[in-house]
């Protein structure tokens, strides 16, 4: 019996239409397709995949068991998603031991901020292993959003808004161009080291960048500092336009 | 007559199964296609999109004038790109005031340090304006060598290799991953600044990253230091893993 082969399939940041024929291919040829999501959850990479997922195709939803309950810094989090890796490992390893081809489909580009890498590092060495590429989140808001991010010459730059607010402010003063992400509950922050860093101005407010109800406005016009976990704020750079 | 549309379409970063369902979409309700390339050379963007071409498309090739020709900050190498872009944007103007769907083909992502932006913001304001996002180049890098790239709160930057030694070490040691880009010349200036970062044992070197011919090797075991200019230095960040 041959060995299986495990397939990281990015799916894109939500627009069905935003997957490319290699995704949907790997789907086609999967034996088995698996998805993360926190528990009592459906998986986002799946709503966006469900159209080409085969009838009858085995799924394994790979389910965490704490996501923001804890903290992230703690040892109770960081062993409970350890021990949950592990065993998502095992189980997809027990399908690739069988023969199967087992296509883990990721919200996004796989490789780029996704679950799928945990699996990947613990796996990649045992077995056949191939990624598709997926357009990323943040492609999908600026592409919404109409806005060029970086050209040329420019620093690029991805900030978690978990940051300090005078390192966010510091980082924001070096790059020509950012996107800042998990915004949520540090909006206010964020403002605060926007507008030490002179960026405020060019900063655009997105949430649900791919959805059909997305929500984008320079940050300076939004009146509030209220926003979910997954809300972006773009800083396109390219300031000397030809 | 109702006006034309203009579509940027991101085609991907090499593997023509890495566009999009709507990028090829796109492609088959476009009246005319448009794509950039070097005079006297053929388009990446199309030998990428090429099985999706209509027979008898309406082609709108825009050929450079110059690119390495004269030193990027000369006042003639900007007037020129300046003149040209004018150009191509008149160009495809005519096409949306005859009420034509014009498509620009775009390696990566057409926001993503692509020349599409040029004639985007010179027409945004006068037309009706759709952006299909794609799968970017680094992407497309990083999911051939199998290589997460960054995770959870990483600091992730992208440098041109054009910039100071010294500038390179100092963003090199401030991020968690990085991708450097325009490799070409600058390779031997950006081993050194690898390794004053402590980055070097990390970093690798990829060329024709999503193409069959691909060359990916730890920049540590590369003998010499030639590179063409599209190569690329992946280093990865996530250094602790769960």
């Amino acid at each position: 019996m041959s060995a299986g082969k495990l397939i990281g399939v990015g799916v894109g940041p939500g627009d069905p239409e935003l997957m490319t024929l290699k995704a949907v291919r790997a789907l086609a040829e999967a034996d088995v397709i698996a998805h993360f999501a926190k528990a009592g959850n459906t998986s986002h990479a799946r709503a966006i995949a469900a159209q080409h997922l085969r009838p009858g195709i085995t799924e394994l939803p790979l389910l965490y068991p704490v996501t923001t309950e804890l903290p992230a810094c703690s040892s109770g989090y960081r062993n409970a998603l350890r021990d949950f890796y592990d065993n998502a490992a095992a189980t997809l390893a027990a399908h690739l031991e069988a023969g199967r081809v087992v296509a883990v489909i990721c919200e996004g580009d796989p490789l780029f901020y996704g679950s799928y890498m945990h699996v990947h590092t613990r796996l990649a060495a045992r077995f056949p292993v191939e990624i598709v590429a997926g357009v990323t989140g943040m492609s999908g808001c600026w592409s919404a959003a109409g806005m060029p991010i970086a050209q040329g010459d420019d620093v690029f730059t991805v900030l978690p808004a978990t940051l300090p607010e005078d390192e966010l402010a510091r980082r924001l003063t070096d790059a020509d161009a950012a996107v800042v992400m998990k915004v949520g509950r540090h909006l206010s922050k964020l403002r605060r080291a926007l507008k030490t860093s002179g960026r405020l101005p060019r900063a655009i407010y997105v949430e649900r960048g791919t959805m059909a109800d997305a929500k984008m406005i320079p940050l300076s016009a939004k009146p509030d500092d209220d926003a979910p976990y997954f809300a972006v704020v773009l800083v396109p750079g390219w300031e000397e336009r030809p």
